[in-house]
């Protein structure tokens, strides 16, 4: 509970020091478009008040609109709040929103580890399981079947986020030790969900890596604690999160000091009803484009409809994704959940056999 | 930390009797659409797995597809786990997702008090103040203004979700005293958000209600700690939930023994970009009919631009809504966030003046 | 087929003098901001290219993005392409992208009259009717329904685009001279739905204005050639268009000649699917502070559901709609189209009854 | 100006026989849920209802719903009309909405022949061109590096929809002819926009293909129209249409007798404003597996970002899509419509090298 006295970030500090943090980052501009009714002396008032801060002001007159800027450092910009002016009709910041993710301040590609696995990078990464732990044997058979086929790493999820209080809700703690025992006895790295700041304790000493959900995308109290660990997040776009809201959120992390995110697309809703989200595929050239982190895809979720998982694997690595997280049970007509979007075992064992001539021909490995 | 241990509704059980719960709504259907390549023996074998679980088979064969039916008891037909059956095309569950929160079961509605303030009923209950608490000063000042306007409580948040890491993040529990000493000296009663399930205890000695989010509205662990609270919850819906997706969430807080909360609808995520979100006020209307609990509207998050505050929030009445959470500054031009949604203390005095007779033709009170 | 040999506005030129046209909105400003790989050399050549045309260009250097800026007649900015240059990263037009119909350019409501009725200024005006024209005896019936309970117009649809070539397509011209002659018998104007450019000499010696379906509202053809005509023109949002794509779809119509434009909002796709559309009465205000056109609300369609349409009609008015287009039924248990979302003659009587002191509560007439 | 006389359909009928056409599909169900207050006799009147038609009703009484059924011929279940009903809460139509391009009927895949060049099948077949037809030059230069890098086909815009009636909108039939010698020359097919159904007779002798673009997808008039031609059409999705709406409006050119039907995918519209579309490449193994038609993929529209179109054109075919619609303009920054989507002749050079040991891997030609 020491979070909610006094500042949300109190603690050992493990952020970078922010001088580094904004040295090749530190001028931005503003663009401020006045409203018809604005006079010269509004545009004055304003461009003082630009001044009285350090920035350096520019006046630009029109016959119908007056176009004001403001250049210097973009801290100091963030602090006019201009845009709650009533003789303001639009303002449009030169800014860089998100900076630590950013491939202009970092342009090599990031790798995170997870366990002995490398994501990011020339290599693909793919990391199967089940929608959710329910048994000992459920997790052992699948496990041994996803390993068998290639897999580099294991997913489960014990504590499950459900839209419903009637859902099956995950077996917890219990659930969490039998994917680590399990992910030991394979030699698969795993992955689980983390819920929530409180449980990240417990939860990042069992698992390789700590994955987000969607829906708490931006939980920003669980995104700066997971800043302060050092296991690897990855970090799932939320349902109706634009790129730059997914990108800001692993800033969150990352300026806490912790740089081992993988950015997930998992698809987000829109009007179209026949698959359960719509894949913005689009999202992992442009992330790779704008971020140096590593960009993961979950067809799973990504369609809701098994038939589909396949095609969409394919098209998530053509292109660029660094690996995949796909749900696989042993007998999905008993999933506890999700079991519409789980392949088979046999479907998921012809499907790497697939993803391998098209890894090579895309000049990657796996 | 006790709730990941084993089950996460662990503690003190404060939730209905399940009998109780279930006693109207015990009965339903599922319609089961088979796969064109599904044979006669594969519909047996589905019929013989629901006739096993007790329930009646329906089948209804036909040149194209057949279809199947299951009608029995719906926490039965829950564990079908169909969706999932590679012959399976098509379910139509004929059940009630939520059922604490319906008016089946609820005809009546249901009156929430805030403090002294009443919300549902005849009542039209309108909650006002900034977005942020900044200072005494501005709490003070603000406070002033949206009573002598007519208010009946004060918003005014202390622990500020923002998509970036580099925006104000609220004055933590600082803020919270100021909120709580402003509303005693006042009179008005305060409504603040509350970010994790952690965070509970602390807040809800300090707020006479406590809002959940948009991003939020899913963080399940929240949902069911307020669940266990007394204190009244302001439930708002996420950028891409569906009007069920909310319904499912209070069903969450009310089955877990609070049955003290309000709906409010903020505006969703869609195309549209000239304003910030879409003010989905046809979920009004639609929460009123399905569910008994209040329903308030959010006309400053749902537009994000101040001219069109007024006009939505005449229309969030006409339609039904039992109350308005509006965001007012005594300067929007300084606020720390959301300034340009924010009213001037003389714009909101000018639209409770405007609200009053729209009020009666309405045939309500204010 | 004159339209497609040569220019798509060539026949009798109606517009108004270009001259007039940008009399009031002549000077334009865009704001380009570079890449970081722009050299100084680049900046040099594109602002080379900006003086070229005679604009007035702007150089603001950073450390990290170099930002330009035009200045001059937003025509000839217009056709700067920049937005293709490929070290270009973002183009900031302040420009006004729409102007006939802007309020900047003409300050006034725009009143347009339907026959004898008058939409926009103080009075709210109702056009009600049957989705589509059936049979003499369905629209008489109706008519004189809607006739008793107050409403100004008639509606109904005698082409009826269908999403399904297997569903009702409408009367054709039988069912459109069906409508008129109920309309003159009952002293209601009447509205229909014209469904391409080529149909429009037919259907406007029929009717007292025409609509132009959400479907349509891109149709440029329909638009041009409506633009040529004397009838007003009720114009529906897209479902899948902005508010702006709304005004430029209307500037189609209006810089053709023709100001009788009405604006449609009739709900846009999103994923919420418990109603049909999302009915986005922020659009309303926005529409009217931005546009001197009357602005209508079809609350039929943007819900999809009949207990729906009375508390979304009484919002729409509220939120500062004119008028209404309400879909009624003799019996919508058999309407061919649209059932399930028209009111029975005695519900939209009972409307009726409670608009009244809503619309004197607004200060308007009815 | 035939066609609005009497029947929509009316000319010479090259639509198949409809016993062929209802053939594999004539029997269907519907399910109907009465609301709670509906009682035994309502329910006993809808059965009756259903029995008149000759159709074979089913009841399942429940504790709080009671859920009717309908079997027999889906025609006259479409004719049922109880969606309306006010005591009917919910209808599910267990029908297939679309017949003759649905897999279920005819579970061969389509080849489509535009001029020399086949879609679907085995081969994966790219168009390539810039959006309009600016100047012969342009043309000429444009179709020799799109020929040399082995596109089989020419496309270019002679008529444009343009959101702004002051933006370009195309050189009209001078530009068609410029298209068709310039295909002739380069001995590549060429597929121009049909914008109207008044234009097909023009333009259908001119082009190898006709396309309707995403405005016009549900622009009945033309799709009917078209229906009567015997080129192929390529048809793109509209912006807020799901695929059954695609599907449905290809099923308007079948049925009227024009089997030459090419899906196309090009981006709906969502609330992600960092790309100008979503591609929804879920759609394309979708429709793929529901329709035996070809599907081809636009990653120019469906990005609208040049730095994304080749990641993207390599998902679509990793997808299965049949082929491709690309933007390439001999000089982007001086193009007049969509510079920023389009492709130097280089780019597309270095595409077409990459997707060809793509295409191998995937076990397809080119």
């Amino acid at each position: 509970m020491e979070k909610i006295k006094g500042s949300p970030r109190k603690g050992v500090d493990l952020r970078p020091d922010p001088s580094v943090l904004f040295q090749a980052v530190r001028k931005g501009k503003m663009i401020i478009v006045l409203k018809p009714a604005a006079t010269k002396k509004d545009a004055d008032e304003i461009i003082a008040r630009i001044a009285a801060l350090g920035l350096k002001p520019l006046y630009m007159p029109g016959t119908e609109r007056t176009v004001l800027g403001a250049i210097g450092d973009e801290r100091v910009i963030a602090g006019l709040h201009l845009e709650s002016h009533p003789l303001v009709e639009k303002i449009t910041p030169i800014l860089t929103p998100y900076k630590m993710v950013s491939r202009d301040l970092h342009p090599e590609d990031t790798i995170v580890r997870i366990g002995d696995v490398e994501v990011g990078g020339k290599r693909i990464t793919i990391i199967a399981g089940p929608c959710a732990v329910e048994s000992r044997e459920q997790m052992e058979e699948t496990a041994r079947a996803v390993k068998e086929a290639g897999a580099h790493g294991l997913r489960g999820g014990a504590f499950k986020p459900r839209s419903s209080p009637y859902s099956f809700q995950g077996l917890g703690m219990r659930g969490l030790k039998i994917l680590k025992e399990v992910g030991e006895a394979t030699g698969l790295a795993v992955v689980t969900e983390v819920l929530e700041a409180g449980d990240v304790p417990a939860v990042e000493g069992l698992a390789d890596a700590l994955q987000v959900g969607a829906r708490n995308m931006q939980n920003f109290r669980l995104l700066t604690r997971l800043g302060r660990s050092r296991k690897p997040v990855i970090l799932k776009r939320g349902m109706a999160a634009t790129v730059e809201d997914l990108l800001l959120a692993a800033e969150y992390i990352v300026t806490e000091g912790n740089p081992n995110v993988i950015l997930c697309e998992r698809g987000i809703r829109t009007f179209e009803t026949a698959t359960r989200n719509t894949l913005d595929l689009n999202a992992v050239p442009y992330l790779k484009q704008k971020s140096h982190l590593p960009v993961m895809v979950d067809p799973s979720h990504g369609t809701g409809v098994r038939d589909l998982v396949a095609p969409m694997a394919k098209a998530a690595l053509a292109c660029g994704a660094d690996g995949l997280l796909i749900e696989v049970h042993r007998n999905p007509k008993e999933a506890l959940s999700d079991g519409q979007q789980s392949l088979y075992p046999h479907q998921f064992m012809k499907l790497m056999k697939e993803l391998r001539p098209l890894v090579r021909a895309l000049g990657r490995e796996m």
